[in-house]
């Protein structure tokens, strides 16, 4: 079966599990940097992310460069904020407060809009803040991995566009980029920052964003120089677009593997329509949060349509606690996660479901999960009221 | 043999060729990053960096962050610098540039000393320079991957600390450390910043830096927040304190893959002494150096007191192009880099020599790429005169 050692299954909100031959990718043997080959292989990845956004924007700008998720945070608040600009922030949880925080460290004018734990900030309000201000961009976390909130992206950007049209709708997608639906140009998004190692599959290393046309110009209408020297777009756009021609390039050197890795994970995605990706991971989801339910447990995000398909928050019972549950999935070979929302950190836990857990057949992952928690919260001396 | 599929010899400056086990610990399956396992790694590996800088200092605090090695200069940029402080850059070649630009970008006032092509600042020229101006930090390119010219650390910092005591010594190691020998505490210095994927042996995507507790404490004393966020010493000081001390913690997601490959490499490098490492990289760099003379041929580097053990930067006979050897030399299995030095680019070829290649006796792509350059000037019509 696989060529991967038996290990515990690990179903936390990513790193995920990953495909065999995408962590073969990883042990590829050392090219050049800027050689035909790796160069050929950089520029394919790129072009996938446009396919995984579902752009077809020629001035639309895909950006992988070596670091963790969060440099994306840094990518948006270096280049597409000066100092003293304003930007109007959606949290639905811990993510949201840090992607606060990033812009906050390089100066943006910031304004946060707080959901309640488990919801999100809801339409009126946040149309009423974008008609008393004036906001270069907005900020949401289209699934806060602190909470499991989805948000609702094509009505977000919809209001946007109606009430302040100049704003840029920029998209913390670490958790959700592809396993829910984000149609990039049809929606009119202007960014995208995501990270490796979630639902797109592969080993985690890379930031991975993509940038609208008008987001672009936005950055070459800057009146000062970007805030950031490993992230800024001045140096990278020129390298992204020699890749992506196919024409050696360098400003620092990516990860020849990572990018390998990430090249196999986005082919095996592309082969199939994405909408039955999203369909399937939906469907998953659902199967999760009803057997949840029938658990007699509540599920962090209140209402289902604030309900991500990525991952599921589970309050524990009151008389089980995250250092006794925890080691008892371990022992049944499952890993799920701790809380990290301050505001409830230790009273849930939370339990990953995309990719390969959930799209390939073979594996049985979200089942022995589902088993799992059962029979853990049961040894714990839960019992459904 | 090698569990490598066959392929052309990487013998440029970095990324290097990679130790089979190294390359296979990138597959590793996938872990929590906060999971147990996991943290033992990383802090172990945390703990293999001290080892590496040859220091015992427990109040040096070692570094690793996804990231290119540039993320390295955004790191001693954004922490160790305010705004309006100044910076004497001392520059060897492209990257000691590349350095002053990343210390502009966060307001440093930098100050650069240039070395002649192939040279670099002579001590007087700096001590003067420190005299006349109170620095609070000073960088230096150990070796400059852009011309193999070589950096005296051990008189440059004593220099250093005799006219300008309170000045950080900041080195760029990217293409040092590991195959030159640095002894961080006995020489005094206060930071080196490197890459994975030079002398280490480590594909690229990770930042390795470790800086001294004087370094730790001018942090601390800064008057104004960090000026990045990803690259913020507040943000990740505490994380690598925690991991090393083997307790979970989150700033932003770690490359777990990559940690596990770094930690097989140092393995590899601390299992002999280093000063045997260090002698043997000096041994075939002499033999490279001599070879190339023995073509008739000049080394980039002028003086030998100036040429790296890591890399040899070439001057290319008058009538051979760059675009007629090094297809040449991929003919013959044998990748080597183009020049990048802006005043010479067209002019010199680059050939490194680190890690496996010149440590593993059962390889032998040295004398192989030698026979290469020699049979490949040939059949561009160069005859040594």
């Amino acid at each position: 079966m696989s060529s991967q050692p038996a290990h515990p299954t690990l179903l936390i909100p990513g790193p995920i599990e990953f495909d065999d031959a995408v962590l073969q990718s990883m042990s590829h043997y050392s090219e050049s940097h800027v050689g035909p080959a790796f160069v050929a292989t950089f520029g394919e990845t790129l072009t996938q992310l446009r396919q995984l956004f579902q752009s077809t924007d020629a001035s639309a700008q895909p950006y992988i460069i070596s670091g963790s998720g969060t440099l994306g945070w840094d990518l948006v608040a270096a280049n597409l904020v000066e100092a003293g600009e304003s930007a109007l922030v959606l949290s639905t949880g811990y993510f949201g407060d840090a992607f606060a925080d990033c812009l906050t460290t390089y100066g943006a004018d910031v304004t946060k809009l707080d959901g309640p734990v488990g919801g999100r900030p809801q339409l009126p309000e946040i149309e009423k803040a974008l008609s008393q201000k004036k906001y270069k961009i907005l900020t949401v976390t289209h699934v806060d991995t602190s909470t499991g909130v989805l948000s609702e992206l094509k009505d977000l950007t919809a209001t946007v566009k109606r009430v302040s049209p100049e704003t840029l709708v920029i998209v913390d997608g670490v958790c959700s980029v592809a396993c829910e639906e984000i149609a990039f140009d049809e929606w009119g998004l202007d960014g995208v920052v995501t990270a490796s190692q979630k639902a797109i599959g592969c080993p985690a290393g890379l930031s991975i964003s993509f940038f609208s046309g008008r987001a672009m110009q936005a950055f070459e209408k800057r009146k000062t120089p970007p805030a950031s020297y490993f992230a800024s777009m001045k140096n990278w756009t020129p390298i992204m677009k020699n890749y992506e021609a196919k024409k050696p390039s360098y400003f620092a050197t990516p990860s020849p593997q990572l990018v390998h890795a990430l090249n196999t994970a986005l082919k095996q995605i592309l082969a199939k329509p994405l909408s039955e990706r999203f369909a399937r991971h939906a469907e998953v989801s659902d199967k999760v949060k009803k057997a949840v339910q029938d658990l007699g447990l509540e599920v962090v995000a209140t209402k289902p349509e604030d309900q991500a398909h990525a991952m599921t928050a589970i309050y524990l019972p009151e008389n089980v606690k995250i250092p006794d549950i925890l080691p008892k999935l371990a022992g049944k070979g499952v890993v799920f996660a701790g809380g990290i929302h301050k505001a409830i950190a230790t009273k849930y836990i939370r339990f990953g479901h995309m990719g390969v857990s959930v799209t390939d057949p073979k594996r049985k992952d979200i089942d022995h999960a589902l088993e799992a928690l059962k029979s853990g919260l049961s040894e714990c001396g839960y019992q459904k009221a």
